[in-house]
């Protein structure tokens, strides 16, 4: 429980973008979010809401089950995906793996701030190497088990992108080099606001979230972190314990989730 | 960070129910769960699963914001609802304020265990008065800001009586007694298996629900607390970390979550 | 296009229950029908819909595509299930084969006239003999292509049952007798307000539903009919021109409809 | 029943686009359609999908009822929106008015045909005087309660502009002027693969959609012509019988449909 003794302040951040339920080049799949009202006797009233999203893609603050990807060498753990997708769910690599919860340490690796750049570029990508620069400048020995969040600027890029960051034919990101970095780090979670950078030039079909299958780790897709990277420079600390309560869906390849992290 | 200070062993228990995709009579609006594969390029592949949900009512575990309901006299904090319920959300009282996240002391208060029975019918509703034994029976003493997790054996209930609590004309549940003691104990939080019992005898369009409009607090509904109430007694000890971390949704009437107890 | 000359006095039947979304015991799954309005520039406003519906099963009325049910055997024309069932749709029998609509003679059966009672009963199934029967009392001679629609008195039966007609453990409907009715006379489409009825002593996974993979006929499932029987009285004949419109979802096992009968 | 007597070959051709569950700029909140396979008992087996639309907008061919726009002097008849639009559906000038089905004569005014261009342009709108021009060389003479379709070359104009003709700032299709051209011919339906030009230079915030609330007309959005305009050529006439059997949704706002005309 030494996570437990990384929250000391109280002080909570949510790593969550808002439910994305408008349309745009990043989110062509845009998330229901339909209101209901209706009366009850005695004068009384209930508001009610239909939440539908399909989450993956590049809008949703969303957990990666193990199930989720794959190549031709198959899936996590060696399973075949016509064994363990199936209509009415995945059969292995689950997200109700993690319906009792994750709480463990959170590290930010803030790449714009050891860079000194706004935010990660096309032309820059984030490499593993660097990531133990900064994590070295942070004071953050990565230990096993760790979600590390890396932020790349995501809020600031699409600032100066026409809004976004994702769903056109390239994006910032990290380069596959990370995935060393994950391996031999043995962290438990990757959290980033860019993914995988893209195109890659090494013909697969997956990099960085070759993570999934590859090593059994899962990732937290477009997890906001600029007000996380705000708060870790005024604590002046880049370590927290961090929850993530997954839905408990049986046989769901993720999940929407709000992690939050606790200083 | 009092709450902080209760997670000890690191043991950590779900308080959700599956989400709950299939038809009964207290699912009437079953959650969808549609899966999808796809191929991606150089042999690779995708799962991913569209997840809906109509939330409210006594299938799903979830949070209900402020502005869910109200009676004759209006909203909480005194709100209208013609004024606050829109058609693209509401505009007050939503789940978005909790955004940050809820970590607080959870207690568990077993009633089943206090009565010797296996779980509360329709003739032996829950009164206050029984809380208040209960917590003292307990050692706990409810503090302000508290999330009070009362347990009524609905799995139990379940079992002898078709596989279901809800839906039908009537149900098991806390009785309207219970209000005074939410108030006078200035709790933040009320879960529950079993909810209001109904019907009422007081022409109340909602009675310990009434707990929204009266006094601002959350309810946590269908909240699955046989496995906690087994783990509070194996670690002899009702009060516990708990964390619950809504989703993200602007203007929404409360969120899907899966709260998980911390010990 | 004799089908044609039968719409005469241009008197139009619809064959379609109501969009269904309210739950019910024959409606486990209800559709959704959610609202949206928002405001447009210069003092102008738009309402908006969205529809969704899992349409097969007892409430929705709709079409049944080839693809849509199978037994040991195999679907229609032989094809292998887990050669044309795939995630984003189907890819033979699909309801696509019919965008370009349906138009033919439609003739009904009317069940209850002939029998003198207002509904079929579980102990009174329809059998084919009887639907040879009762299509010479109506003086209709059925033709290669005809839509053969056979009228049960769901309706009259609901308000006697609680409402409902399907859903429960058994359900009063056509006897697998009808098989051969359907095959000797060479219908393209079966409409009925009740369906098989269930259960069936044959150790079949369907009865008439057999009709699809046996015969490759289109199902109109959940038809309204009392409406058309009364319009059939009226008019003193039960035959006209009938139009059904399958909306063109490629790869789908079947569409939601409003068939409408023209005199 | 004189539409009827149109019907002489038998041909059949669908109006409607195929049901758009792929995202595009014209088509920014999909269609879901999503697969289920189940088994049954004796080694059955079926397979059933989900339907879901937000149907209004640049993607989905559907007909708009009267209750769907408004502006700043109400809806149609008069009506004041919020007297009529409510969460669980319309009250007034819903898609159910036509239940029974819609079978009509329908026109085709052939635009790229009469201007001997593939498609209309930005700079080239539809006028109503041009309207008329078409209608008297295509020998049509249009008469009250005609549905009159206006094919402006929609699938030529997006082959030549990255595969759309919505979703844009702007867009070519028909000036305001043809509102007049809708009135004095008192059509009871308009249908259009392009929509209202967009700007327009009126400041009105609907142009040719304020048939709606103007004058009661019925609108067919995103209707597929040029398979019809094929057709015509080929039939040498361009009136044919049309029929349109839209969902019967309570309350609805419009309807998905496959409309068919047969020559």
């Amino acid at each position: 429980m030494a996570a437990v003794a990384l929250a000391r302040s109280g002080r909570t951040v949510s790593l969550s973008r808002a439910f994305p339920s408008t349309p745009s080049q990043e989110n062509p799949r845009p998330a229901h979010h339909y209101m209901w009202r209706d009366v009850r006797p005695h004068d009384g009233g209930v508001a009610m809401d239909y939440l539908g999203v399909f989450y993956h893609g590049t809008a949703t603050t969303h957990i990666d089950a193990l199930c989720h990807v794959w190549d031709s060498n198959g899936m996590w753990d060696g399973k075949n995906p016509d064994d363990v997708i199936g209509f009415t769910g995945a059969k292995y690599g689950t997200v109700d793996a993690w319906s009792d919860g994750i709480l463990t340490r959170g590290v930010l690796l803030d790449v714009p701030k050891h860079r000194g750049t706004p935010y990660v570029t096309m032309d820059t990508p984030v490499h593993g190497w660097e990531l133990e620069e900064i994590a070295a400048q942070e004071g953050i020995e990565i230990q096993p088990g760790d979600a590390v969040l890396v932020y790349s600027g995501r809020e600031a890029y699409a600032l100066d992108n026409g809004g976004v960051w994702g769903g056109g034919p390239g994006r910032p990101g990290l380069h596959a080099s990370c995935l060393p970095f994950i391996r031999s780090n043995d962290i438990s979670i990757l959290g980033w606001d860019m993914m995988d950078a893209a195109p890659n030039e090494y013909e697969l079909p997956w990099t960085v979230h070759g993570a999934i299958f590859a090593y059994g780790v899962a990732l937290v897709d477009n997890a906001l972190l600029e007000p996380l990277a705000k708060a870790c420079g005024e604590e002046q600390r880049y370590e927290f314990m961090l929850t993530i309560n997954p839905l408990k869906v049986i046989g769901g390849t993720g999940s929407p989730v709000n992690p939050i992290a606790v200083f």
